[in-house]
């Protein structure tokens, strides 16, 4: 695909009742690395990733206060703004260089609630491995070692719009959907969009405006995500959907909570995704298996928690 | 990313020199499925492919004559033909629909004694379970079941030319490159390049013009890669890398031989990848860590059998 | 060990209540294999089995009218019989070759409402790998190929009463066991019992007399344990415990229920027992994290569905 | 089965040839941990061991200086030292107590150059996970976390006769045999002898008498001994056999060597054994097949080189 606009999902930005705590889980359990920790904000990345962070936590309460997307050129920033201008509706403003430390300049916009930004370069940090006949994973990993930031759930009402938003201005497409019923023209309950590849890179999902679902991390496969739940509950991390596969995304998943209440996930397996494969439609009598292909149940939690 | 241009390796043109044997081996073994036999060719389709074919089978030697990436749109024929112009030295034709059978109209390029076609359309047939609140896969999977094409790594001498035009006119970006050694300007041995989020969508390796090294089909996880090879040896197919991880793409792999000598892989893993992850590069005398990460040593036939 | 006594459970003859439906679930979801169909009675091998069956099924309802323990050598019998005489209290009688077929002469006892058998030959068919260099598995396997019966669990009023008469009669010995809590001499709710080196051949629940709990066999990993949940959904057999973690034996498993309602299960891990081993204790406020080890609730069937 | 007789193999006294090299190695790379270090002898246990040492190092070459059984009785030395005595031609010998550090008397044999000794107690230090509602892991593990000792692989010249000494003397019986070739009475080249439900607790094979072929530490399953070759290699321990399946046992295995040149493995996976499962056997011409399923050829050191 033509190596222009939204790469990837860059950063997440979450709230956080108590630092400490949340050092201790983001590090010791996730084993994100800090990179820098200052102005009572910590920087977090992956060992797989070789950007400055991809987390920064920051204390405040919960959720997230704005997620980032990096586009692969400069120039995609105004291609994007022109877009979004014509697009009309969608408030949005440039970013600059410095408001985000170690982040370029920018695009930013806010759709139900959320913040959403775009940009084309963060200091770049190198992956733990190095880049020259490299080892396949690092000597040290704490707690899990989740390598990568994947994608985000977030919560909002209008997922028509942030779903058309998001195909039209930003050349995402969806590859699964969850809609109310089989009628015709039964409203979009969910979308699982894809900037590439992936089955997504951002999901969102009918709810209260301004709410994080959960943000995820990328494990290399199903032993991986168990071997993380043994680890997870060994500790008393509380578990919100215990190892399971996912019917949408085929994907393997465990969602827990990170001491102030932000949902994440370590997440594997999904099918690869292409434009043109067909995108797939659950109807929500369906959500059960949709979200937990063997129990056939949905949680208590998954629509109502939020943060 | 911009959904513009090739969005993936859609089809494999082999040569068989028996076509019964070459059936056999590739629906039972493999658990491809035929859709069409007709003219001398068989046309098959993993049960996770939606388009009518992914491999097309013909009586009259080894090797392949052509292969096809699907373009997003139809328009994109269009640009990728002009900066073909622009680029110049590489010939480039016009292909009308029906030329190959159930593909639209598209493009041609010559490289190395490659025969490379870009199409926009196929006659989709579905996947196997379906859009509707599907399965995860079918009830009925032969052999290994292999879901779908993922790549192919070609030979040719001019390594350093065909990747250039794959990046310049195809937008195609490396994941990896193998070079002689740690000098500057080093030749590019080989090269697996991108066209999205994958490490690779097709690779070249230095070696004889117009010949193959393999073609590769995704399968889920390194379980699956290992029962694949279980199934493979218990029916005494000539394995040529036994089950082990790359330490190139850090993939999990198994390289065996269909009946004609036609070098398959079955292939997991690997890390994803996206425009601004830093280029991996190797060099030659760590080749065997590259290949086969476990034994660190090349096998007596990755740079020496092709067809 | 010294080769005599019991070597493990080798049959259980099950009732069902359709025996159409009970055949197809055994043989296409199982995959066992039936060696005899008659008088009723089907009689069912595993493909990793070589005695003539290890599961019988008869219709008239649901549960198990007996289980059958395999001794080393028939001279056991002898010894056993003395020792259960001089134990006292448990009904003992002698078998004849023929009552059950294909099965020797042999022992039989009555405990809570159970029948227990010990024989010590069964006509041998063979498992279908062979025994000269064999392959690892067979070529042809339907659904989830479950190689060999493994344990049952049974429910009766007197645990503490089996136990002792399992270790003291029969030579078993306890790996896990439940107890009601941390008090001295708290009643026993569970025994987990080995002839060997399993965690268990045989276990105990407290619960209604000559009720059934589950018999279960076992499979090669964690991998095969999903990739069994996986086919067991797809085909509507409804779980009774998703694929997870037991704390107790560190098994990998899941419950499912037949057509009838008898509860099976797949179980695979579980750590290797060797009777210097010290036994575990769980007290019934961690049943939770013992059953389910991510989830750690317990079910509400476990305590209370029997067949 | 009976509760009397060799429960497992308990230990195993290997030289090296540097101390610091071997701490390094079994504490850092297999994760032992170092119960006691005292005049020059390191004592080490796994995790999930609960007596006070499995493995005890010593400088002065390699090789093992002698191996330990843990019978289940003290008054099985008695029975299988007269046994013995019947059975003539076997030196054995009363052990006192406090001959090893920790271990209680016992019994010893000399046979083909080996030292062989049965104890029925050692001091207790008990499994890191404890005993009471146990986790199914310890928090903290160091390189591949070996849980416990599984077997050793011992050469000499007269298989058969230590053969017929263990299962006449000492109760074990084959699970499988390799043999010259197909015909009546050829000789026997190996043996994989069980003392329970494990496909073999100890195994010989044709070669140099007093030479260690391996001793092996049991991993939870295939993914595991994957993950431990990913560390191993990442570590520069030389491995001898990559991660494959063995025909033989069916177990999943990486040989590896310490710094000194003993072979270790780690092992999972193979069937469970039981008395009356036919004894399988290997003929010398597909001990490719035997020793490495999917590459189906012999490595040089197989039958070569021993410590």
């Amino acid at each position: 695909m033509a190596l222009t606009g939204v790469t990837r999902l860059g950063y997440v930005h979450a709230k956080v009742t108590d630092m400490a705590d949340a050092k201790q889980h983001y590090c010791e359990n996730l084993g994100l690395l800090p990179t820098t920790e200052e102005d009572g904000k910590l920087y977090l990345k992956g060992w797989d990733e070789w950007d400055h962070h991809s987390v920064l936590l920051e204390e405040g309460g919960v959720g997230v206060t704005k997620i980032g997307f990096k586009v692969n050129k400069v120039e995609d920033l105004d291609t994007i703004e022109k877009k979004a201008q014509a697009y009309g509706d969608v408030p949005t403003e440039r970013m600059s260089a410095g408001e985000n430390a170690e982040v370029s300049d920018g695009l930013r916009f806010r759709f139900g609630g959320h913040t959403i930004e775009l940009y084309h370069d963060m200091t770049e940090v190198g992956v733990e491995v190095g880049v020259i006949n490299p080892d396949s994973f690092p000597q040290e990993i704490k707690g899990i070692g989740a390598p990568i930031l994947d994608h985000a759930l977030l919560a909002l009402d209008d997922v028509d719009g942030i779903e058309r938003f998001f195909m039209e201005v930003l050349d995402f497409y969806p590859s699964e959907r969850m809609v109310a019923d089989h009628s015709e023209g039964a409203p979009v309950i969910a979308t699982w969009l894809s900037a590439g590849n992936k089955t997504h890179d951002i999901a969102f999902l009918k709810g209260p405006d301004a709410k994080l679902h959960h943000f995820s991390f990328y494990l290399k496969d199903w032993g991986a995500v168990t071997a993380a739940a043994d680890l997870l509950v060994h500790r008393d991390v509380p578990l919100d959907l215990v190892p399971t596969r996912h019917g949408i995304t085929r994907g393997e998943t465990t969602y827990f909570f990170d001491p102030s209440g932000n949902r994440n996930e370590t997440f594997s397996g999904a099918y690869v995704m292409y434009p043109d494969r067909p995108c797939v439609t659950w109807t929500m009598d369906q959500l059960g298996k949709g979200l937990d292909y063997y129990r056939r149940e949905v949680t208590d939690t998954f629509l109502t928690v939020f943060s």
